[in-house]
């Protein structure tokens, strides 16, 4: 059975974006690249390869079933108003870190606890924000390489969390269900710490697994 | 060279407390278990072996170079606030994880950003505090078994940190640096997610591991 769910990529063209999106089109997901401009955004599909293509990110957005956001935390704001009319009724997997330079090494979470909060504040009711990719380090994920980094997936829906643990696993990589939407928080404040430790410790892209025999729940809407 | 520094054990004849303890009496380190009641610090002490004391918890911090605090978030303001006069100028491991029942598996981090931070402020600056042991299984971390789970440390004083890196591998774990005290709502938030997918996933006791070949830093104060 072929999935035809068609899934955007909003900030495609940054680094996350476009190891993500390659990873999903390799996999044979139908995946379409949304930057800012329509340009670069085909330059970037076309360059990856897979079959991928380029749009800019209000009609990306329109166009996906799925649409995964993947910019800086301080485009976070304006990205999410400018899809929010095209987003109602969708799942939108939020990526976002709030990294606050130039202290990146240090925890500076929102005063809404998490991105991903903030996400679902923004985009309103209408809307089922997931977050997931926090940790994955976007220059590893861009090649076929064993990343060594879980995928944790936060959603209050879990339903739909299933849907993007499988997302996860689908672009070659271990997604977690790590519970509600507030429980983002912590996989949002360990980037921080993994940039940290990347520098103290010389890590090219340190990483986080859980550990522990994990078995898959016999629940259909988690596994 | 033998160390004479003396560990207090603040809460000790709780699981956690208990487990830490013994591991770091096994490893040969002078090690006092505090508890409300010395009767209890001095039966857990005399069971766990290995030359271990008790001491009612005032006692054991007063007696302590390092005085590691393992009780429940509910009880770490009344804790804190009765060894505070003992531990002026010395050095405090706060492990206090923010669980606040009966929610245990939904991140609820305190108003200051972590329990951690919040340890500074009650004990004042005439204390170091230095957080870590959050993500360990207590009932793994009691039996002489690989645990599977690294031990986060996080203070703002490197050269601290270091000295309880250094326990924490004493204790037969893998300590990394962790960066700055706020740093620490990372791995307390992680707990929740951990209990979240024991429950999820059927595991006892999932762990953290941070992935990518680390160099132990060649600064003395890291290493």
């Amino acid at each position: 059975m072929t999935d035809t769910t068609v899934i955007a990529v909003v900030g495609g063209t940054g680094k996350l974006g476009a190891a993500i999106a390659r990873r999903l089109a390799k996999a044979g997901r139908k995946v379409i690249i949304g930057s800012r401009s329509a340009e670069n955004a085909e330059n970037t599909a076309a360059e990856l390869g897979f079959g991928l293509t380029g749009k800019i990110n209000a009609d990306a957005a329109s166009a996906g079933d799925i649409v995964i956001v993947t910019v800086p935390f301080a485009a976070q704001d304006a990205t999410l108003a400018e899809i929010k009319p095209h987003v109602q009724g969708k799942i939108v997997v939020d990526t976002t870190v709030p990294l606050i330079p130039p202290k990146v090494m240090r925890v500076q979470l929102p005063a809404e606890g998490s991105a991903a909060v903030k996400a679902q504040h923004a985009l309103g009711e209408g809307v089922t924000v997931v977050s997931a990719f926090h940790n994955v380090a976007a220059h590893k994920l861009i090649i076929d390489q064993d990343i060594g980094c879980d995928v944790l997936v936060f959603g209050d829906d879990k339903t739909t969390r299933a849907k993007v643990v499988e997302l996860a696993n689908a672009a070659g990589l271990r997604g977690i269900h790590g519970g509600a939407l507030v429980n983002s928080a912590a996989a949002e404040a360990m980037t921080s710490l993994l940039i940290f430790i990347n520098k103290t410790y010389q890590v090219d892209g340190a990483g986080i697994k859980i550990t522990g025999n994990l078995v898959q729940p016999a629940d259909s809407k988690l596994a």
